[in-house]
């Protein structure tokens, strides 16, 4: 059995258990929840930047989600998730850090919020990142990838997926085919659903 | 010829140039200087994302780094640099997830200074990032990894020249053993040494 140290909000946690439903690896892997706040978590041992998603196999601490993304991949075989043919595979890796891209300017206004009182909130640096956001998602817009089960069709949705958790889907509002693409991912992806996070 | 974008001072462009090196690709790739902050600079165009470094081959934009690296390692016949057994290949993806991600923590608490006025500043947020790259480097002092030309070591490679650029080597006052392996890492790697930036 593997471990799987995450965070129920967390998307790059997300992006592991959509890879793993995908691949059929779901029961092998256990969630045990980590909290990257508390300095007596195990996760710093297992990680020491102390970030999510951590995948434990057999001893070996397995990190960040591109790593374990390509782990599960050759644990089902290969060529599953991350594309054998190069051209394929680079064209889904470069959409993986394109999204990886927005979720790390997405987290980093979010963290704003989180991390800062009102006096020491920076509108150009939110503005900065918003703008690497809606700059990555206009490409995107105009040509939607293939709605595929590589790790760049994973991400994009849960990317997509995070800017409706924390900024209320204010991205539907102009980009319509991308809303097409995501509910096509989702229709084929039972575990897009499965592993939305619901505030309560 | 490849094009890449990139800055003298980045990082992740150094990956890329250390990569090309002992890749044998160097005089296959043409170094344009990106300008992040310029938003009529093509880089927007090259990565709607804005960051650097960005591979243009034959018209295709490959990026980030990690993802130029594999492309780089593919085209000079595989196996090199990303190894080809899939324990030692997760050996070195995940030290490299580590090194990027000390490059990240580290780039954070830079734009600090650099995109924020003095009363915008967080001490919280300065300690949250120098903690979590105070804490990766200690299990590597511990036992450092081999001294390799794979992806993990050319990234820890770059991001001690990061600390040395921008934390003035403070690293160095408590890891001994990480100094005798970036020496031997440079020993071995003439292009460490050929892409240091030096301000002016």
């Amino acid at each position: 059995m593997m471990i799987l140290r995450s965070s129920p909000p967390s998307p790059f946690g997300r992006k592991v258990r959509i890879a793993a439903a995908i691949l059929g690896l779901s029961d092998k892997i256990e969630i045990v929840v980590a909290d990257t706040n508390d300095p007596d978590d195990s996760l710093r041992r297992q990680n020491p930047l102390g970030k999510i998603p951590v995948l434990i196999d057999n001893g070996r601490a397995v990190f960040d989600s591109r790593v374990i993304l390509e782990h599960l991949d050759h644990l089902a075989g290969g060529g599953k998730i991350i594309p054998l043919d190069h051209g394929a595979r680079l064209d889904a890796l470069t959409l993986q850090a394109t999204a990886d891209g927005i979720l790390d300017a997405s987290i980093l206004q979010v963290y704003e919020g989180r991390f800062r009182e009102e006096a020491k909130r920076d509108a150009n640096w939110l503005k900065y990142q918003a703008d690497k956001v809606a700059r990555a998602l206009a490409p995107l817009e105009a040509a939607p990838p293939p709605v595929g089960h590589d790790v760049g069709a994973i991400t994009l949705a849960c990317a997509l997926g995070y800017l409706d958790l924390r900024f209320e889907g204010r991205w539907r509002a102009n980009h319509p085919r991308l809303i097409a693409w995501l509910d096509a991912f989702a229709a084929r992806t039972p575990s897009f659903e499965a592993t939305r996070f619901t505030p309560v």
